[in-house]
């Protein structure tokens, strides 16, 4: 795997930040190098058609893109790249994502956007690891790792959950 | 009134031409000039830009943008002009306008698109007048007489309805 | 530009004004002179009429109207004046401006209403003062350093985030 | 009860003529007599407001209002006058009624309109009947009859279902 | 006016007493004498239909009947009795009253309930007042009183505004 | 297994049948004996509270309401009775089943409606007969053996399909 | 019935916990012997569908599952087992909660989940009552005896209201 | 590229494959070898389940599932493999594809799906060559290829459109 970045996480504005930044955490985890801008469909639109156009020249390989509200940054970027781009739509506004959503989601036969849940970006993350497993063997031995441990830390929750309802007397040994 | 288009009507394809064409024949009936033409936010994202760019500069005073689905097209061209962008979300797919209602509507402080109804071409057309009608007293004058005439037009229906009812017997004169 | 208003601001409530008073203070921001006004479709129906009758004659270019819940206040407008009519649903209610937005978009054919996101008092401003950029060059010019300037504060947010994500070893440099 | 109408019924074009004639048959089917116009909260405004605020005088009891899309119409009339209204959401557009039963329910204190289900035409015609029957004993009695009807009409399917699938073989004697 | 309850007041569970006792406080305001009690669809199936059958002859002309969620109260009322019955949907759980809003307003034909705002008790009172003033002339002369005064109360507001946006340099006198 | 009725269907309306003889289709192929009827929360309440109070009397084990819109028939069957109740929303009106899915499911504590599809009446008896096999070892051997065979034809489906797509040209063997 | 757990509650996960626990308790009180665990359709596969398909044969009888968001865990459970499996979709995420109702009750024909209300653990636990009162009368007679109870309850609550109302000179004795 | 297939497409149901065709249809054009098949997370859940755990060892890069109503099979195949899986909701029953949407989108960390449009298969498959094309070049060629057609079509639906209008005079050359 290479030395410098191979996802771009962009998202529209600084308020995002809270939200996107566990895309970042993940990736960091999975020891994905990544690069992470804020960009807008509708404020900084030649910026953001620039950066997905460079992107691949660039060695990214996948975006991550998160907007709330009419949210087209996801969109945006797709039109101008081939690349895979990953749609976080964030829950803000009265609608509370339910916009960003369909803003997302519903893109015309030929520019797809890879929409994961509102405010998911852990898993817009995750999704940039499976799709990068199809080339870097690591990664895919990251994911199935972090798989195990998730199974073990559920496993731990429902052996605590047993015990809090012998505790509370709930259930009987 | 120039001699030339002032309004500037944009597609995201050739399907949504049925019901923009509405748009196109109450400006003619409104004695506007209008240029029309297809583009799309995804598809042809650089021409878009583009077209938005040069609109003032060509004597555009208003733009119409119709798309459905995720209908980034109103915003894109909102993101590249400061003219005033009308956006006319259209039903088609699964979710019927909904999604492009929401996509539209839902835009980001700063890059306002003013909204008008699903499938709603023609109050488009009647809202650039409206616009217009601030710099051209003519198309104030024709918006006036159009509003005289569906009076007129109502107050019509209203007797016709009265006959009807005399007729079927469910009211006596 | 004259030295009157040429924007009215109309509230249905006063609950209304910590959301319109946004509109107002975009307007003064721009340098276009309003007139800001309580009324309601519904419980000061007479004054509404009266108030959109005769706005055009009172000099009113553009007028704002923000309403929640069943939110008729900018289609009542719409129905008495052929000037330009911007809607802004507010979210209040059990619906959270679902209802309010669905209220003032969806205008019969011939009344349309411009209609700005769900409590977009800003973008209701900013559209104002897009409509009024056909009429006065001026307006056009402050519209386009007001994009300048957010386009700097973007990109100061951009540098920000990457001091933060250096800072938080999230990257390195 | 007198010899003139005591139930008006509104609707906001004659193109919702069929769903709204459904009142009308209701009502003549009960014996009240009724007026039924076209008016528009939009595109009649001066029109609905001067119905609304002659309906007393002129001896209308309840006044029955159905529109659709953004359907101002039964609110606006409430604004006018303190006779019941009731509000009639009709299913026309991309929205299918959800627009209009928003827009007719979500009404603001003080100026309630009695809304009936999505193109419940005949129910605003039978909760006309229910209103009145609090003045006009023989509409209660009708009121009573008719449901006895029903109730007898609904025994009669009973039994022609248990025919049918005894028919059918689906169930035996 | 008769000096006895003739508006009776019911509601599905105690939780509910915060809104409902709005539409008391209300008719109360309009010197309307009212009973108020708690019954349910569900949990006292048997005290709601006779509730509802007793109610006429028991002096009662209007119903308003307030339930959150699945909301079956106003509508199995409304099935024992031809008074007319008013629902109030309340806005409880993880729907927040759209649920309670369908399950009010979409009845079949024959059994209508008229439907109020959600959480609109106070809309259901006045609206029990409108029906009431076909038969009371003077609840009609106190909703035209209460009109009256809303309407100064607005013109008020509307003055403080005024000083308020002088006092705030937002616009000059 | 007893040699008389164990699940009662009941429907609102008789225009409900073409979707609930589905159910009664599925239980006669299951055999399991059952009754059908129509009732109406709304307009035969009396009959209905009657049937769900006698059913367990009478031997019923499960009842499968269905009804549309404001579809109360199944809380309040379950309202009269301790039986498991199973509701089936019906899509029928202007909102196509979702009024009648949050009525029938958002049901208050302490009475509950199993609640299945949108038309799903077909899984209404599915889960009466799930519900049955807790006492009735040969219902759920039946079960099972339509479980097998539902593989078996999905299985022949796939083969089908693998055989169509290389007619097509789109595989190659 | 047995001195084991004949109803088996499950969870997606621990944060599920507070809403689930309502089901654990109603159960203890109605005197019915159960389990609970957490597994996960998504992070836990195999363990979800081993434990349903060994539920039968250990002993259980019913199966409350409860889960948000894509809520595919009842569904799941469903696939691998004929028992009567009950789903809760549980309030979360930005859609609170109607992500889970759909995700829950849509279930394709064979495969049917009894779905309760959203966050309805409590009626889960009283549906798993009212299926198992088909083969226990004892818990026919605890499910009666809740509801007169409840009945009472309800009364209490009832005249409490009433003296509150004369306390507050809002009625009159 | 190799010789077998790298696609992995699947479906519900033998009805969603004039849907699901489109997929297979655009990958054929694109030169991308795949597999096609029904299978189903509910009624074939043990093959659904080896079918995912067994992907990435036959070779398969990429799955794309497709799956209407409660929609859980892009979802349970997520959860046995951690290739990169996209889900097309379908559009079917009464809620049309939204509930699909959300059961197929709103999956929890760790476990993505990549959501395309309802009934956006063709962009399932768009998407699938997008993942591909980090790893293999040509593909990315051939979407840029395919990219610069839709340019060229779309450019001449835009002169065609412009002679349409002149042919019906709605514009001037």
């Amino acid at each position: 795997m290479k030395e410098k970045p191979i996802v771009g996480i962009v998202m529209g504005s600084a308020s995002d930040l809270p939200v996107m930044k566990k895309a970042a955490e993940i990736l960091k985890e999975m020891g994905v190098l990544f690069e992470m801008d804020i960009s807008s469909a509708h404020r900084l639109p030649d910026k953001t058609a620039e950066y997905a156009k460079s992107a691949r020249g660039r060695g990214i390989e996948v975006i991550i893109a998160g907007a709330g509200i009419a949210a087209h940054l996801a969109g945006v970027i797709a039109a101008h790249t081939t690349l895979p781009v990953i749609g976080v739509p964030l829950a803000s506004g009265a609608l509370n994502g339910e916009d960003a959503l369909y803003s997302t989601v519903q893109m015309p036969p030929g520019i797809p956007v890879a929409t994961v849940a509102i405010d998911g970006a852990k898993n817009g993350a995750f999704l940039a690891c499976s799709i990068l497993s199809i080339k870097y063997p690591e990664i895919e031995e990251r994911l199935a790792a972090y798989r195990d441990n998730t199974r073990k830390s559920l496993q731990g929750q429902s052996e605590q959950l047993r015990n809090e309802l012998l505790a509370e007397n709930l259930i009987s040994g």
